[in-house]
């Protein structure tokens, strides 16, 4: 049996999220029905985390044992050729027996995408979260700062799966605007359930002028969820990338053409 | 009473099509709700054409009669403001009070977007349709080339309301092409149902080698919709411009950014 591991671009609008639910059309199940469409054996395909209905990604890793001949090459071509419109494999290779893409990953990166044109956006809108309200871009740099560094996170995560701590050590989050768009692209060594996308409401938050910089500090010491702002909504979050101690994939992305086009929004 | 014209743009996968439809969710319902939650009372308003659910439009043309003070740029805002995202009012202007924005049109610009990526494209799949198969562009614009003129098109339409006749003039097909990017954009007299979807659905089939070009002469005469290609699905098709004997807007559109970024897909 050979180990592969994927990176992996999907639309989270096409999807009911990454995890298997029969009768759903998830991802999971998506590549998981290519594989065995195109190997005639069931595979179990294992993700780096999952991610939310309408939760995009351009960098999710995933790995899978197979029984194949066919060279990773072909591998690639042949599992895209079985997948339908909405994911596509970006790369794929042969990797060490003991490559585990959950296990092994050392953090991730989101970013958030918001646009704030004044009129409504007639096109796009499954790609980025609109907002009418102007914010403040000086202010959210700031508000970002204090997230920073190891903390509690608890006040910033929706109630999920119980885990044993909710500490947790973001990074960088750094604020990319351009005209009427901007993204927050934070970095951390993990996320509790829904994590990126309370810090990027609060965020939006502080740039409506609704809460202060310095609310940050004590919404994040009262390890208390109603005191951060509202969960953004999904489809304005991107799963960047995913971070291992060594690189999972040596060299640049190849794959189809169109998938920086989500970021343009 | 006044009457005002409006130029609208909406992505078509996120109504039930132009037609209001109670309890359905369609832009003229959701311009109609819009300008009654503006001036407190009921108005209807008439669109150029009706476009099928998935359809999008950049250049739709509406007018509407309306008993406000309101001048036509504070008009434009507090619609826009009023509007949900996924429709956006792009001009907005008084007009004659006979314009109507349907038996005083004289034809119409449609664009058909096709992606031809090899891999499945993650993103845009709303906006564009996807085929797999490579497209002999030469051969696609000669048979384009036989649908220019005045025919009898009761072949490249489906069955919808029945017309006095369905002879039609299609004065340009021009194909636009770019990478793993393509637009037929057909413009016309006018457009039997579905007419723009069958001629791009046939257009891909002679592309495909499916259909040779001179099959397409014999699918004209035959009036017979069996002999035409596949209606090509909605998510490709744009609703460029409405064309009126003088100019219904006279300046460049304005409005919201991102417009175009539906054509970049």
């Amino acid at each position: 049996m050979r180990n592969v591991r994927i990176l992996v671009a999907y639309d989270g609008s096409a999807f009911h999220g990454w995890q298997r639910q029969d009768g759903f059309g998830t991802v999971q199940e998506a590549l998981e029905e290519a594989l065995r469409g195109l190997l005639s054996e069931p595979v179990t395909v294992h993700g780096a985390g999952r991610t939310d209905s309408g939760v995009h990604a351009l960098g999710q890793v995933a790995h899978f044992h197979v029984d194949t001949r066919l060279a990773d090459d072909r591998l690639w071509h042949a599992l895209n050729a079985h997948l339908p419109a909405g994911v596509s494999v970006r790369r794929l290779e042969t990797c060490a027996d003991d490559f585990h893409a959950q296990f092994g990953a050392r953090g991730k990166r989101y970013g958030y995408v918001v646009r704030t044109h004044r009129h409504p956006p007639p096109f796009g809108n499954p790609y980025a979260h609109w907002t009418r309200d102007p914010l403040d871009l000086a202010r959210m740099r700031r508000a970002a700062g204090v997230f920073v560094g190891e903390h509690d996170f608890l006040a910033l995560a929706n109630t999920g799966s119980p885990r044993k701590t909710s500490v947790r050590r973001i990074s960088s989050i750094h604020i990319v605007a351009r005209r009427e768009r901007l993204a927050f692209v934070i970095q951390g060594s993990g996320f509790l359930y829904r994590m990126a996308r309370v810090i990027s409401g609060t965020l939006l938050e502080v740039g409506r002028k609704k809460l202060d910089v310095d609310d940050v500090a004590e919404i994040l010491a009262s390890r208390d969820r109603k005191e951060a702002g509202p969960t953004a909504p999904p489809e304005g979050l991107y799963l960047l990338s995913v971070l291992y101690p060594e690189p999972a994939f040596t060299s640049r992305p190849r794959g189809p053409r169109g998938v920086p086009g989500a970021f343009q929004y």
